[in-house]
């Protein structure tokens, strides 16, 4: 059986850019299953009072520059600084909770994060997030009525519960056994981690 | 001329330690020269509200697994998690401004983090500053004394002014012209920009 590595997430999470259009590729090469595992890093954030940026202007900007040199690094696409923060609602994160049942999570997170770092559009509004659907070739209506139904949102509750069982405080979080790697510059760290142990 | 790098570090910094042990190698590799400009990042944090640790238990544990794991992966040494924090007085980060005033910053810096990473020791006591001055072949009275004098405060507070006029607002911070890089996992993101600039 091959190694398994969780990739906790939230989108809405900037760093998680990063993760998300490189991790599977990585774990690929490395022979490494990866679980995506969308969960709401916001609850509990506030939960924690860990509020990375909103009073700190000086961290905020240091933030978005890194983010776009980190994505160059990476050979990744870059537009402009996006908006932020997004998915007022958590729906494009319930519609990946949704994805993650049915085996399409990691296409329809790459599609997010195209929609808002590369289209600047907010993938947790109803119009953007129904046009990312249809591209993926499914029905918007449907899943996105899907994802405001109980079984959804309890799921996704239950994967943020688990996070905060596991002592995570921010997105992306690589977990093994009981190793936590938090952010995309410790994703080859948790792999070989991973490998090892 | 060589290519310049600005590494701005506290003393009491805890991933500082990583680069304090790290740069002066890579940068040799490099061919990069590396100015060490110890600054007072309390004091800036102080001001910005930016706390990390000290409300956040769940970061404090987690920042001291992956220093120490990232310790390993660098292949440096490591004991136990430290007494932290340390330096009430900044009196080894004002040892440290008169070290870079006469030429002795790194071989400082670097024995200060050994003593408090690798001995447990505060190097900001009186005793264990002596201790590792003498085994520096410096005269522990004499150095002590000059940190104390106004010379070497006023540049300590100087050196944390331009550091605040950068923007800065954590430790380590690499400044290559007006490019901030926080954090000791930036350092080769630093080295690139700078040759590449």
């Amino acid at each position: 059986m091959s190694k398994q590595l969780d990739f906790f997430y939230f989108i809405g999470s900037t760093y998680t850019y990063l993760a998300v259009m490189r991790a599977e590729e990585l774990a690929r090469q490395a022979g490494v299953s990866l679980n995506w595992r969308p969960f709401s890093v916001r609850t509990l954030m506030r939960e924690q009072e860990n509020i990375p940026f909103s009073s700190k202007p000086l961290k905020l900007k240091y933030m978005w520059r890194d983010v776009e040199r980190r994505a160059e690094r990476h050979g990744l696409d870059w537009r402009d600084v996006p908006k932020y923060p997004i998915d007022a609602e958590e729906r494009a994160n319930r519609v990946a909770t949704l994805a993650a049942m049915e085996g399409w999570c990691p296409q329809f997170t790459r599609a997010a994060y195209r929609t808002w770092f590369l289209e600047g559009q907010d993938p947790g509004e109803q119009a953007a997030l129904a046009a990312l659907l249809a591209e993926l070739g499914k029905d918007p209506q449907s899943v996105i009525a899907a994802a405001d139904e109980t079984t959804v949102r309890e799921q996704y509750l239950a994967e943020t519960d688990t996070a905060r069982q596991l002592g995570l405080f921010g997105s992306p979080t690589f977990v093994c056994g009981s190793e936590l790697f938090w952010g995309d510059d410790r994703l080859e760290d948790a792999l070989a981690w991973c490998l090892a142990h």
